[in-house]
Parts: C-alpha cells; structure tokens; sequence
C-alpha cells in the first residue's frame, strides 16, 4: 500500500501539487485498503506531502483503525470545514469524481486554495497493474472467457435476449466470481446496432446476429469481453464482410500494442482499417477503455490520448461497426501491456461462427 | 413535464438564477423524461430562464428526438467547450451531482461566469410528489409491507442473513417489483450494531436479535422500511426495553408530522425521548431522509434541517439504536405529508414479535 501512496506523492510532485483529494472510493481502496460505499455521504482521503495524510469519515461507515490521521463527522457536522481547516494554501488538487455539492462549498471556504483537477496522480497510478492485480485480473479474464464458451453453446433460436444474459451471470457465479461487472449485453438483429442495448424479450430467429458483452469481478477486479455471432446463415448479405473487417481491425490493433506506442496510434490502426472500407461513420466510440477495479477506470484508446503504453497496462480493444435498424458487430478482448509488447487476456475465437438453430 | 419545468424555473428566479446546469440523470428523467445512464460520461441538461434549454448528449446514448436544443458530441469532442459556448455570463447554477472532471474544466474555461450550488431549484421540486407519483410510491411501499410480512414468516433458527436476504430480493419480483432499491440488509445478533452491515453467512441462533432494512423499485420508485424482531426471547436483557423505545420513538416523531413543522423538530422529538433514556449516543444518524426515483433523495430529516414540511413530501422516520458488540434496532416507516397530517405507508406491526425457533 505505501508504494502506492509513494507513487501518487512522486506524481503530485511532477504535478507540481503538495495536498490532493481523494474522493473515488476505488482509488482509497487501492491507496488505503479501505473500503466504502459512501453513496451521497461524504467519504475522503487526504494526501499531504509532508506524509500527514488525513481520513474524513462519517460515523456511520464502519473503517477498521487506520494508520493515518482520522476525523470522524456526523451527519449534521459541518464536514466541509473540517477539510478546509486541514488544507494549506495555494493549489489543492481535487479528484475526478468529487461532487459539486462537496467542491464548490469547499471552494467558497477557502477562496485562498486554487483547487485543480489532480486525479491523474493516482489514476496513472492505478493504470499500471502490479503482480497481483495482474494475476486477479488474468483469472478474472479466464472466468470471462470459460462463461462465453458456455453461452455460445447455451444460445439458441427461440431464447430470448435476457434468458441468455441471466444464463451468463449465473455461470459467472458458479464459475467463482462475485457477479457480473456490468449488466451483460445480449443484443439480437437490430438491437446489437445500438452498443449498450440492455436485454429485453426480443427472440433470436434464425438468421439474426447475436453481439454478447460480458464480464464479471473477481477478488475486486474486472473483465470484460465482447463476441458477436449469428444464429444460422446471416439473413443480412452484408454481415460476413462486416464480422471479417472488425476482427482484423481488433487483431491489427492489438498487433500493434508495445511499450512507447502510442494509445492514438492503437485506436487509429483499428479505426483506419474500418474508414478504408466505408464503415468509419458506423464506428462511433473510442476503441478502448482502461480496466481495473471498475469496468471502465481512468484513461481510454482514443483518437485524441496522446499517452503512450506502458508495462503493466490493461485496457480493452473493442472495434464495432453498427448499422442502423439492422445489426451491430464488436469484438473486444483485454490486453496486458509487456515489457515488449502485449497479452491478449481472452482466448474465445473471433472468428464468424453460428450457434445451434 | 413542462410544468416541472416550470416549477424548477420559479425556483431558479427565487434563488436569483438565471441557467442551470442539471446533472443528476433522475432529475434529468424527472424534468425531459428522458433515461440515460451515462457512467463516466457527460450528460447534461441546461435550464435557461429564457426558457431555451439545451441537452447535452454523447452519440453513445439512445435517446429518441427531444423537444429541446440538442448538442451532441463523440467521446473525443471538446464537450465541455460545447457546454461553455452555451452560457450566459453572470452566475450559473450547478447540480449537487456534477462531478469535479467536469466542474472544473468549465470553471477554467469560463472565468467569468460564478459557479454556485443550484441543485435546490431541482430537489426542492422533486421533493414534492405529484399525485401519479404518490400513487407510484404508494403501491411500492405495498409491495414491501407484503414482502415484509412474508418474509418475517421465512425466518428460521438456523438461516443465514444471506438466504433471508435473498428470499426477500426473490419475493420482490414475484410481487411485481422490478427489484431492490438498496441492498437488503438482514443483520443477526451483534452485525445489527452496524446500520450498514451487509448481509453474510452468519447463522441465526435462539435469542438473537434481527434487524431487516428492505426496500423495492416499483415503476421507477422506491420504497424502504425496517423492522426488528427477535428469534425466541432475547437473550439480551435490555433488548424489550431498546424495542419498546425505538418503536415509541418512531410513533412519536410520526404523530407530530403536519405541513409547517420543521423536520429538525421531528428529528428532536425522536431524538429526546431516546436521549432522555440513556441512549442518545447510540443513535448516530439522522432521523430520516428523503426517497422518491433513488432510496436516498436530496432532504433529510436531520437536526440541522430548518425546512418545514409540505404536502406531497415523502420521507423515512427511522429511529434507531446500535449497542456495540450486542445488537442493534431501527424501526422505520416512509410518510406522506397530507394537507393536515401524515399518513404512515407502511402497515406492517412494528411492537415486538418472534420469528420462528
């Protein structure tokens, strides 16, 4: 843990920041090892660079004795006093997912502190998995693709939508993870052309294609995959083209994935490949998205992040083409970034392929 | 919808606001109708008393064609310059919900403009429900006392906080509900010193004390009670007395509810009667809270809340003592402010029972 806290310090450092707010129960997690769900209550960590580091808790969260200083508040205490009492003056970085209705009281009791966006101090951090996340999140992958194999071979014509998506989160559970990481995506025909269409009553017919996005948590980490199929022969003469130009987009991107590549570069590999063949337009998300403790963490495989990749890395590929009203593809597999070059953490083939009808 | 709106703008003029900024996806549902839920990214609504208001939406969200201005952008857009060329100079309400990535950004974007707290202009409306949603809440909170009472029928010596918990979860659905509005907690024994304690494998043995804080989403809406019972006579020798006190506690603070009251006074007349026994300092939360789309709405019932009541208001009464080590009781009921009263929508006998043993 305070290698961790050695990181964010060495950060805010570069970030030219001397006292950070914490405020994303995840990221106190990964610094502290406590863990809360505060809902609308307020629940922070501050990191001060003289190393005197400050908890604010409500009394009604149930924290083990930290090894940090801790002030504890009611609900009708005056909470946001308590942490513009603990703040030094100049700049103050404020994390990412900090409320308007903690920040802007903040700021109006300390218009001495410039309060600035200083997430990246611990998300860059968090980015990097070390040995052990990375072994979690590998078995929560293998958990991830286990369960696809079982769905592909469980989906048949007549099922509905949500009959398969209950199928895969009980799956998840018996196969030993807690649950699922996001509500699972089974989209038949011309529900795959929107990419976070929830399950419903649709039934799979015979000639539809089938887009499946899964993934479950395991010991506190993510996963995250996406296969799409058909149920027979495509009933649409344009979909084998599609299938075949998305899984070369997701192998092209992830052949590409080495230390000092660029993230632009991976999204513009894969989003090339689809613009050449006239699909750019249908193409209308980021390639990926980093992966962690939460589905979707800090930091994203887009046009516009000029970062580069490092080892340690996990973030997802997942090209998709969608065609309005008639069906959507996407193949998504997580990547673990090595020392020279990258993992693929989701073994279930790309390839086209039809369930039982 | 509109005259939601309107309400929202009427306020906006009280509390010399001229745009609004509104973040909080419910309060956007409660005001367009429109559902999304956007994760990480940005989705925003603007009030603008001229009454031009503009949606703020990704490509990524479904959302069928709205009757207002809308901006769309893609995840690699400057969204929040999109948002900044939008407003007016002068003050700008934001939403309590409005994360600091954003908040920030737009601040620095647009010094001009001076960023205050607006959600009230929003929450003070939501806080009153119209009659459909008063009937909505009103059968939500029937499907609870039904599931309630089945459930205090299932509890046995010798079942886990878990299995209960999941009988409950179970009994929801079959009684039309879509599912829980928190997660059930069932606590046994010492865990119900915890309001929070989640339910886990630990086993009900004779004399133990149970605490079961549930809730359902009926049609968008929540409901939430608790009741405590015991299995056997309780083996603690202070349990009936505790019971006897958190009940009256909660009778009391219900028989003085009538539009015009503060809500710090009901939390008082709760408050006193436990303080004055003895127990004041095992009763460390808030009284009560608001509920309506969310378990947790914006309003509580708090000695800090100076606000009076108004017909159409719906919140929790939830007395309650936690004795560290040895047990814990919360008796709770949700009530709707009438024209002259309360009515109490939970119907479930709050005295003392046994479960079976």
């Amino acid at each position: 843990m305070n290698n961790r806290i050695e990181r964010v310090l060495s950060n805010m450092k570069a970030h030219g920041l001397s006292q950070l707010i914490v405020s994303d129960p995840k990221s106190i997690k990964y610094l502290t090892g406590i863990e809360i769900e505060p809902y609308e209550r307020l629940f922070a960590f501050l990191i001060k660079e003289d190393g005197k580091h400050v908890f604010f808790l409500n009394n009604l969260f149930t924290v083990p004795k930290t090894i940090f200083e801790e002030v504890w508040f009611s609900d009708t205490d005056d909470s946001i006093g308590m942490i513009a009492e603990k703040l030094s003056g100049g700049t103050l970085g404020i994390d990412k997912t900090w409320a308007a209705r903690f920040l802007i009281p903040l700021m109006e009791r300390r218009p001495d502190v410039k309060m600035v966006l200083g997430s990246d101090c611990v998300d860059d951090s968090r980015a990097i998995k070390d040995d052990t996340e990375i072994s979690i999140m590998k078995k929560a992958s293998e958990i991830n693709d286990t369960v696809m194999h079982k769905a592909l071979d469980f989906i048949k014509e007549g099922m509905t939508e949500k009959q398969v998506a209950d199928f895969i989160d009980a799956q998840f559970i018996k196969e030993g993870a807690t649950g699922s990481s996001f509500t699972t995506i089974v989209s038949f025909a011309g529900n795959g052309a929107d990419p976070h269409h929830e399950p419903d009553d649709t039934v799979l017919k015979k000639g539809d294609a089938i887009v499946i996005d899964q993934g479950c948590m395991y010991e506190g980490y993510a996963s995250d995959m996406t296969r799409s199929v058909v149920c027979g022969e495509p009933s649409d003469p344009e979909y084998k083209k599609v299938h075949d130009l998305v899984r070369q987009a997701n192998e092209k991107a992830e052949s590409i994935i080495k230390p000092g590549v660029k993230l632009c570069d991976i999204d513009a590999a894969a989003r090339d490949l689809i613009t050449d063949a006239g699909y750019g337009v249908y193409f209308n998300h980021r390639l990926g998205h980093f992966i962690g403790q939460t589905d979707h963490e800090q930091g994203d495989v887009s046009s516009v992040n000029q970062n580069t990749v490092k080892p340690g890395m996990i973030f997802s590929i997942e090209p998709g083409i969608y065609l309005p009203g008639r069906f959507g593809v996407r193949i998504e597999d997580l990547v673990l970034v090595t020392e020279n070059g990258c993992e693929v953490l989701n073994h279930e083939d790309k390839h086209l392929k039809s369930v039982e009808y």
